[in-house]
């Protein structure tokens, strides 16, 4: 099972669909040189710009293990593939106001949100570069609002029964929740001198970023296909610990990475003073040397590479690495138990969120 | 027919709705202590702060035109009050995205949502000013996106039947995408040295304020106590005159209002730079001293009375004040042609909203 592959071919259908999706709503506006339109399409630019399309393939996979594809006709597929991109749409709205708060100036490659409205604005006559900077700011804050709200706007105009678009939609809403939640406790976090334990870090992960990535999208494929109760809890099981372990990957990346693949620095989670598992744990086993280190660079944007080197060391030596590197695997081994209590479901479909829970601590970026 | 008693009398059944919500969700929070908790709790103190809970009583009397009150039971009431607070809630996202994009320190006599946390934070040990700023920032765009979350989770949490829920959700995505296009008009044009058109400025307020502060709660209780295409498409015509004129009315008091009552500075719309009617027409019929007078004042923070107070004059002088009072009342006359087109409707929901009208464009605050 090539899992790069599969996302890669489910990417090649949900992107024309998500450029669709926006060049319907600029169409709809009446004035097209108005900055609504020009705003709509900085965010079609920003949405499609590189990403794996992961939560509308969970979409499709969710479905595809409780139903049957060889009875469904093709446009009720369609429908199906376009509604999974409402979560990345969502993904959108996250990531535009997250990159405002952590400061982050790049993302997929690109410049963030803000930055990118802010350099238009810079190219406007008559407007000074500190009222560039706050509109700039201001439009990010906007384009997500419009994102998530877009998201929405997909499952209304779907094509399919009421009572399933309700489905997905509460389940939207819920998994909000769940993510404001999560993020409201991280950003929080972040400026506080107090560490976070690790099960206090893990429950922020399972809020925040587990919830959206891989629960909701898999459970709104398998409600809409059908699945019951008990599958779906089983399912949810699965998801959240794959959820979690995609977090814990993510922070190792986000100091171990290949800054080309990760399309930003892979020093940025350190500058930004994130509180990682890799910083607690280090924390918790290195010298009063090295610890001095770690407070010193932890929030600090002025650092120099050797310092982050230094850093790194002390991630290494002190087995923080190998201990954030092997609970993620351990997580993945859980999920798969999990998992494999589905059965009658889609064997391919299975096979595919099997091999997923290892490629999403196996990724480099 | 007294409407500020029927306002007032609105606002005393819905308060505590507003307040029991904010306890359920706070009480469903398993660490009582974390700053998730805190946030809803500086959401709840937010909302229930001041305001006189328009929206709200709009879905009420929106209802109550189509329904006969006396044969409704005390649960249906229940439930129709609990459902008419998620407009108040949107207003609160809507609010506190909107002061921190306007950079105003006030709302509702108390301090704007980034204020109130940045106030917070700077007193936390630890928190160096600059970080206290942006964290009070970050945290008032994950509160509004709270409150947008909640506004929605109030809908599913309803006991009325699934299909008027999925309705009012369907009516309630309409308007954020309505609200939010009219919003980044007016973000954009405000930084732009170009001045909008009377037409342009009109549809702004269309956009922006009419649609989510009068014709959509108004429909949404339309809707749900079973009025026909017919009956809402005319409910909309007087919802969407009403709310241009009360959006008229509103930039009127922003530079002529009494600042106690309404809870802001009366010059603050000048020094954000706001291009009003008054600003708009004045400019047209003022001389060319006077127009600089006007230019050197707009978006200048540093203007002292004695400078507001020449602004103020010129936009009498020029017939500016007179033509803005009266193209709101001309509106207000025309909603209520509209409106007296509605035969066999509840009489008394039918002569609160004629008085409404009214009282829009003749309110002080």
């Amino acid at each position: 099972m090539d899992v790069m592959q599969e996302l890669l071919d489910y990417k090649k259908i949900a992107d024309p669909k998500i450029n669709e999706f926006f060049d319907d709503k600029i169409k709809e506006i009446e004035d097209p040189n108005n900055f609504y339109s020009k705003l709509t399409y900085f965010l079609k630019e920003y949405t499609g710009r590189g990403g794996k399309r992961i939560r509308p393939a969970l979409v499709y996979q969710g479905h595809r293990l409780f139903a049957d594809g060889s009875n469904l006709d093709e446009d009720y597929i369609k429908e199906l593939i376009i509604l999974s991109i409402a979560t990345e749409l969502k993904q959108a709205y996250y990531l535009a106001h997250d990159d405002y708060i952590d400061k982050s100036d790049e993302r997929r490659g690109g410049p963030s949100m803000h930055k990118m409205l802010e350099a238009w604005y810079m190219t406007q006559d008559g407007i000074s570069t500190e009222d560039a900077i706050h509109q700039g700011k201001s439009m990010a804050i906007l384009a997500g609002d419009l994102a998530n709200t877009f998201a929405e706007n997909i499952i209304f105009k779907s094509t399919l029964p009421k009572d399933k678009k309700y489905a997905v939609l509460e389940r939207l809403n819920n998994t909000d929740i769940s993510t404001l939640h999560g993020q409201v406790l991280d950003v929080h976090s972040g400026i506080t001198p107090e560490m976070s334990t690790e099960e206090e870090l893990l429950n922020i992960h399972l809020l925040k970023s587990a919830v959206y990535t891989v629960e909701s999208p898999l459970l709104i494929g398998a409600e809409l296909a059908g699945a019951n109760k008990e599958q779906l809890e089983i399912l949810s099981e699965y998801a959240l610990l794959v959820g979690k372990a995609f977090q814990v990957h993510d922070d190792n990346l986000g100091l171990f990475g290949d800054e080309e693949k990760l399309g930003k620095p892979a020093d940025s989670d350190l500058k930004e003073g994130k509180k990682t598992l890799l910083i607690i744990k280090a924390l918790e086993k290195a010298e009063a040397l090295e610890r001095n280190v770690i407070y010193y660079c932890l929030g600090n944007q002025d650092i120099d590479s050797d310092m982050i080197e230094d850093v790194r060391d002390i991630v290494r030596s002190t087995g923080s690495l190998d201990y954030s590197v092997n609970l993620a695997k351990n997580l993945i081994s859980e999920s798969k138990e999990y998992l494999n209590q589905l059965e009658d479901v889609n064997p391919k479909a299975k096979e595919f969120l099997l091999a997923f829970a290892d490629y999403m601590v196996a990724r480099k970026y």
